[in-house]
């Protein structure tokens, strides 16, 4: 049985979708796991870690902009807005979706679908440096 | 320790909820695990894999409805409707539920709440072949 | 390998959520595991399992408020209504978030950021005993 950890910091430059699915890839390699899974777990409240379709930039453009609409910077309802009209509006948007997934390791590849990618849902204006804590573990 | 692996193919029939918490439940009897978890991962991006009420069927006929008026198949906004109006909509639906769930098992059982069970949340008008990955692992 | 398994009870006084993070530190020291994960795991239809800020309580307040409105009790296309006006939209607020989160563990720490807390968000008015199953793995 083995039990692999590991820290990455992915460079996000303001809102968008960046793809970490080649990353993972790397690491279940590295751990020499052929059998068992991955746990990737992001560490921040301000960002998320989601799968999403791949292959066409045009679905992610959509998805982005359809949660702008949902959850919007100038909701007059918002108390906790210190850090500007994204700050609130990332946290809501980091609960609606995920901050970690489990994917099982079968033969030695993630089975990931084919149109399938892991991505930081990175939900501040700014560029941030963001933490995803990653332990693979099985045979 | 035990680490067993399996894939499911679930055939869905157009939009709605089609539960699998048996053939999770087979899959823990037939792994001999005790004390450990399973790992549950749809490898799709136009379905979901929700845990949901499973007593009232209205329950998820009101939650497909909620979805439904949420994620309008009609948005004027999107650009990735390829495949036709449920497209998008099925993307954003995943993004805003689930692809996987780590279920402990204790005892040999599952730790499913009473009304709790697992499901393929499908997306999409069409009937597909869904795949699921699963690892148990444990002892 | 370990392999540690664990219920816990926690006491919910209506709407709004509650921080288990100390809870969940205690039974990874207790687990004697140094590197692999926790898998926490809420049994119910009706609350979730959320990561949250746990640094200012207005942007929980914020949250609260949100899902209260996005998700609506006076909807009037609910059917499922037996418990009163807050049933259907608790099985809604659970599938749009989350019911278990599983975090790596590296040398004997949970992995979870500096203002990450691990939360039940409870979507009933009344008060609940709400169950978690929790699984701890690793060496």
């Amino acid at each position: 049985m083995k039990v692999f950890t590991k820290e990455l910091s992915i460079r996000t430059r303001g809102k968008g979708t960046y793809e970490i699915s080649d990353e993972l890839a790397e690491l279940v390699a590295e751990s020499g796991v052929r059998d068992g899974q991955i746990t990737v777990f992001l560490r921040h409240t301000s960002a998320s870690l989601i799968l999403m379709e791949n292959a066409d930039p045009s679905a992610r453009r959509d998805l982005e902009r359809w949660f702008d609409r949902l959850v919007r910077e100038d909701d007059p309802d918002f108390i906790h807005t210190h850090e500007g009209p994204d700050d609130m509006p990332s946290h809501i948007r980091m609960v609606l979706t995920r901050s970690s997934e489990v994917i099982p390791i079968h033969s030695g590849n993630l089975t990931l679908g084919t149109w399938q990618g892991v991505f930081i849902f990175e939900h501040r204006r700014d560029s941030h440096s963001r933490k995803v804590s990653v332990t693979v573990m099985g045979e």
